[in-house]
């Protein structure tokens, strides 16, 4: 049951019997949202705040500023009404991704770290 | 150990005891982007053509076009030096995520599907 994107997620409905550790990743970002955001499919400022809390422990009580969870919210809203859609939320996993893999490549790498 | 963006990434070097489900993805993304670029950094069209077969079984087989390939190339380099970086890497997930998840939404969560 290919998708429009012809992949083979979700991987329940599809025929995968071995999912790769993308496509595995890949559902659970999805599924993390859809969990967070109670089916409403997008995420208020408290699904926010749940959702960084339980999936990434210590990243807001390690923010200097205490306005960080609205500046997040604010940069990421698409249409100024507060909520995060499925796009806003993967353009933060983007950047904080990008920004552990750019530590990556300068600090571990160059001890020779593996994966 | 938190990173630039105080994350527990990666999570070996990290006191992460339970790394979270999304941790846990993220770290999936990011260590499958250095296996394939073979510690270069970036994947060249070859690097691309293995990730997308092993990682996405079907995906290629299944395109229509046969420069579908080079298509994806073209698009995600930044330097029209054939490579794709990280952030490259990242926009192609975010693409194909964001595309399941429409194709989730419209055919699946009506049906009361949960994840």
């Amino acid at each position: 049951m290919p998708g429009p994107p012809l992949l083979r997620l979700p991987l329940k409905e599809s025929s995968a019997k071995m999912p790769s550790q993308m496509e595995h990743a890949m559902e659970t970002i999805m599924f993390t949202f859809h969990k967070y955001s109670n089916d409403k499919n997008h995420l208020t400022k408290e699904d926010l705040r749940s959702l960084m809390e339980r999936e990434f422990p210590g990243f807001l009580d390690n923010q200097k500023d205490p306005m960080a969870l609205e500046k997040i919210l604010k940069s990421l809203e698409q249409s100024r009404d507060g909520c995060i859609n499925f796009q806003g939320f993967f353009s933060l996993i983007a950047g904080l991704t990008i920004g552990c893999n750019e530590y990556f490549v300068v600090h571990m790498k160059q001890k020779g770290k593996k994966y």
